[in-house]
């Protein structure tokens, strides 16, 4: 850090398990990427080649050459995935894994219908190759999974071997753990923390208000995920309480109501 | 491609007539027109600079060479136009148009009121020195045009040179085509596609539920304009399936309305 | 200027007093700086380092010499002056305005309660030290400043040795100066503008129709803050009536109601 802070919450060090950024590559340049970890690489533990952008990137292998050489790892949006899966491409899909020497990868249903006992072969069969996120959560709106079955799901997917699950947003914050206005749908949320260890979970958090929410439920070192490269630097500073959203907040102080007299005299 | 994915929209390739992408820039610096040239140049298929952010951006020259250099057309925007119409500097204009050695220009009249026929002559003068792009749609919110006149401009217009004729959308994509939501006026679109060949027109499409709105109604080849330069290669994954809004619409899938079984047994 | 236009609002140049620009960078790289100064450095007068994201930013010693080779001075958001305030480290937050050699910086309370004849201290004291930018209003959308007292903050904070005010917006703009919406509270700025002379005071206004509004009321010249990077270049059209917003505004020109005939006859 430039200066010394005093009582700054503790946040955990890379190779993180808990207190993770995933940060969203949506399109970037070689040169963009390098930007990127010049800034970031400290505060970023993971990122996502978003859904099936990695098929139309050019120059895809020196940019993951770049992220690499930063110590960043990558993985191909979930998508991507289901694009093969649909396509009865699984082993081609293991084949790209390989091609681009990837280390992680993602397995989702977000924009499919897959048997859940499918899915879970797909994790344990991945698993095998490489190391496993699985995500739980519809990109469809209209798709509203109760909380039994998100704690059911998730469970399952870790059971079948993946390393974390991802909670469901998408780029724009609108769907999954949130309602269509950004909104979190709190009661979801603490009811998988009581099943699901927090840990265990990355929530897909894209919007700054997402962000404040899920640091003050569960601190600064909860893992978020699809954050926007510009994001990365203001979300570390909301995590540290050195953004008015959450400064207070983590030196235990209420503001005042009014920091002004009334007016007028009250009789 | 970086892969194969089978069963993909085929999509036509440039020097396109149609499906052709038109983006945004709004000040780019030469290096960031680099950097977009570097990973977009096969998606984009011309580069509007925005309005008349070409009379205050350094290094102007330096910048159209690197869009040259890569393949891609450019032009001024319309609103600078309509700057030297207003001013009644009209031959200053193409003086400039041939100073910057441009061989598109945009004719438009979203800030000044111009009789269409003066228009027209415009278009028809200009489309002696350049390929003419002219815009159909007002940028104030409150200047509603009814489709059979959006039909009778955009004819007008093509009659007298135009190459194209771009529908009005500003950098929000709030106005002319679209309500002040965002929303698009879709009776107006479908009006004008009975009578004016879609490959003619090029649909401002700034924001992605737009795009999607767009892509789903004419398949993977529409024009669309008005693209952020990072929202480039986003586009491309929509126009190919690629991403959860037009992932099962290419393969003509439709979701189930559940995934899940109800939480109670039915009698 | 990359060609001549008539008739344009004038602006001020630098170093200006006022017609002032205050750009916002949340964590930019040393590159990313240079691509910025390249395309904006006389289009900005003074770059903000985002409230305390400069603790968390690497390369901060060069960065800060990327802007200072370019002419623009820099400071510390004032979230960063608070975060040492309340940890009792004001003489460490003088040490650091020095170990980066500072000119400016900024007091505020947006985010703390701080009695204001002591803030008007830190103020004066700062002021031995460095040029003191002063910001008025809290980032709690819950606390309501009434005018009067907006005023009587200002004034004391000049006096105090400030040498502008900065009303309060965010990088949202959605409080302070604006509702939770980002429509401007008019009242509020008109009255202020009675006692407070426009060029001592820089308004925050990130959002492109809180520009126009500004530039509407007070001319090419009003002072504005927190415009992001990337939007220095679309203002500086605003300002200079080159975009729509203001097109016709600075040539004094009413636009007609409608540019149709009706599609009827009228009896």
């Amino acid at each position: 850090m430039n200066y010394e802070l005093k009582n700054l919450p503790e946040r955990t060090r890379k190779p993180r398990q808990f207190g993770f950024t995933m940060a969203m590559d949506k399109g970037l340049s070689v040169r963009e990427a390098e930007d990127f970890v010049a800034t970031c690489a400290d505060h970023v533990d993971i990122v996502k080649l978003g859904w099936a952008t990695s098929f139309v990137t050019p120059n895809l292998k020196e940019k993951l050459k770049v992220f690499k050489d930063a110590g960043l790892p990558t993985y191909f949006g979930g998508t991507l995935f289901e694009a093969f899966i649909i396509r009865d491409q699984f082993d081609d899909y293991r084949r790209v894994l390989d091609k681009f020497d990837m280390q992680f990868a993602e397995v989702s249903d977000g924009s499919i219908d897959l048997d859940h006992d499918k899915k879970c072969d797909y994790i344990a069969k991945l698993s095998e190759q490489v190391t496993v996120l699985s995500e739980v959560g519809s990109k469809d709106a209209d798709k509203i999974i109760p909380p039994y079955q998100w704690i059911e799901l998730m469970q399952k997917e870790l059971d079948a071997g993946a390393w974390k699950v991802i909670g469901e947003a998408r780029e724009g914050g609108n769907v999954g753990l949130f309602r269509s206005t950004g909104e979190v749908r709190s009661g979801l949320v603490q009811e998988i923390l009581t099943k699901i260890p927090f840990e265990k979970i990355i929530w897909e958090a894209p919007q700054k208000a997402q962000q404040v929410w899920f640091i003050k439920l569960l601190g600064a070192n909860v893992n978020l995920g699809n954050i926007a490269p510009n994001e990365v630097i203001p979300l570390e500073t909301i995590r540290l309480g050195l953004r008015g959203d959450t400064f207070l907040h983590f030196l235990g102080i209420e503001r005042k109501k009014t920091n002004t007299t009334p007016p007028f005299e009250v009789e």
